[in-house]
């Protein structure tokens, strides 16, 4: 087998360490491979990574990214097990899931876990310390000063994630049901939403949104902005109530004095412009994503074992 | 087979009309047997027989039901074949379940099908025209007056079903994570929740509600008016924003002129002490139960045919 003697006699040879940042979230996990010097060589997208949709889904998302991107930088021959891996994960700040995958018999020489969010920051402020308030799908904020993290939501739909993509949904559901049953008024939103589903009343409505998960009414968030932004006062209320609690998590993230704070997420630039300006002047803009952000902490850990042995 | 031909002599000779009632929800199916003169002669339960929870468990249920109460009633010679059904469903305001429902082969002599809500506002007014705001798990208002019927709410959760057991026990879990990310006071209702699940902390507490159904967040609802009975300021917020839209929806059914209004369902005795005394002035005690309400209805449509005929 001619081939992989000549792969096995280039590992041996090789000095190079490659790095393999995994972002394992609810909808897709990403990865990127990096070299010692922080390139970029290659990128890949798999299915859902987060461990709370299942440990087999969430390890072969993995696998199969970091495949990808391999294959993305042309490095084929490279195998997994050359591989050091930062993974961050969704899901795994609960005890139970981080042990799980823990007791992952990876295939990478080594792997550093962490959660999804540290690894956002951690990208957000190119490895420093830092702060970051995410609104996507969901919603949550974080910060991670002096080797202390503080996290703040991050709990789910549909009792936690104020301000989230599901949450601007629902609301305006909510707001549009009663408008239907002529207890409010119905307002831009009214029709927006009933015309995104194709809908006439509440009944049609209901048999549309029942049972539905966060991922569903998070595409509703953009109508709740388009009809605030033509003046919808229910639409505006809505928005002023989510920027209200972003702005309380982002005061609580400030007492931990982190260097800098940024938004991210899907939704960060809808409802950019209508955080108040005394929190707009304190945000910097993200500089790396999350999956870069997980490399960035896999060689943070390295030198921190380094540094202890 | 001697004992068949004494039923079928008994069959033969029997000019009495059974009438079977039949209040079909989401957890149970309560059965009512009753005679022309509208005695009581027999009641059976069995399980969910909300078609929106499958078909074949409602129509099983329904028929299990039927069957104990005509046990109970000590005629287990008569067949199902010999009653005439009134059937109140939950779940069949939804047009394609009320045709599943209707082109169900049913075992009854006649079946006549409504809504759950319908069934419980004849009850509550003893067949005759009233209105009925019902908060158990699920709520909603209903009137009927004038053979015309008004729904309010009755949408589901999370997107509606406000001011019922679920939206109860679904802002308590809201104000508790707001509580233990310290971005609101804990109250009383915060340790309350937290003894009722055995949790310590928001981890916890989130790996318990998550993705639960609103059977579950209702168990919360009686801890919520227990904090606000003891002065809890967010408990008592809570339940003033369920009572402001039980006033709007009972404002709203006043507006047919029903001559009776009445409070039904498992939370009317924690909410009704919380109301404004002006809707309480409105409210009259329900008179009967809505599986008696089915069968008031089944004679109802049987005089209107008779009266066509």
């Amino acid at each position: 087998m001619p081939n992989n003697s000549v792969t096995s006699n280039n590992k041996a040879n090789n000095t190079q360490q490659f790095y393999i940042g995994i972002d394992g979230g609810g909808s897709k996990c990403k990865a990127v491979l990096m070299d010692e010097k922080n390139n970029v060589l290659g990128t890949g997208i798999a299915g859902p990574g987060n461990p709370l949709h299942g440990f087999e889904q969430a390890t072969n998302s993995i696998t199969q990214s970091a495949l990808l991107a391999l294959k993305d930088a042309g490095l084929t021959e490279v195998a997994l097990s050359e591989l050091i891996a930062g993974v961050g994960l969704a899901g795994v700040n609960l005890p139970i899931l981080f042990d799980q995958m823990s007791n992952w018999q990876y295939p990478f020489k080594q792997m550093f876990l962490t959660t999804d969010l540290h690894i956002a920051c951690l990208g957000a402020h190119q490895g420093e310390d830092g702060a970051v308030m995410i609104t996507g799908t969901g919603s949550c904020g974080f910060s991670y000063v002096a080797q202390k993290s503080l996290t703040i939501g991050a709990h789910g739909f549909p009792h936690g994630d104020k301000a989230s993509g599901a949450w601007f949904g629902l609301q305006a559901a909510k707001q549009v049901l009663l408008a239907l049953d002529g207890l409010v008024k119905p307002t831009a939103m009214t029709q927006k939403l009933l015309t995104q589903l194709h809908c006439s009343n509440d009944v049609t409505l209901v048999e549309n949104i029942a049972n539905k998960p966060a991922t569903y009414y998070a595409k509703f968030a953009n109508l709740v902005f388009d009809a605030a932004e033509e003046g919808d006062e229910a639409a505006k209320e809505i928005i002023d109530n989510g920027c209200e609690y972003i702005s309380s998590v982002a005061n609580k993230l400030w007492q931990q004095q982190p260097s800098r704070m940024s938004m991210i997420g899907g939704l960060t630039t809808r409802l950019i412009k209508w955080l108040p300006n005394n929190l707009l002047a304190k945000l910097a803009e993200p500089l790396l994503p999350p999956e870069v952000g997980a490399v960035l902490f896999a060689k943070q850990q390295l030198a921190l074992s380094n540094h202890k042995n």
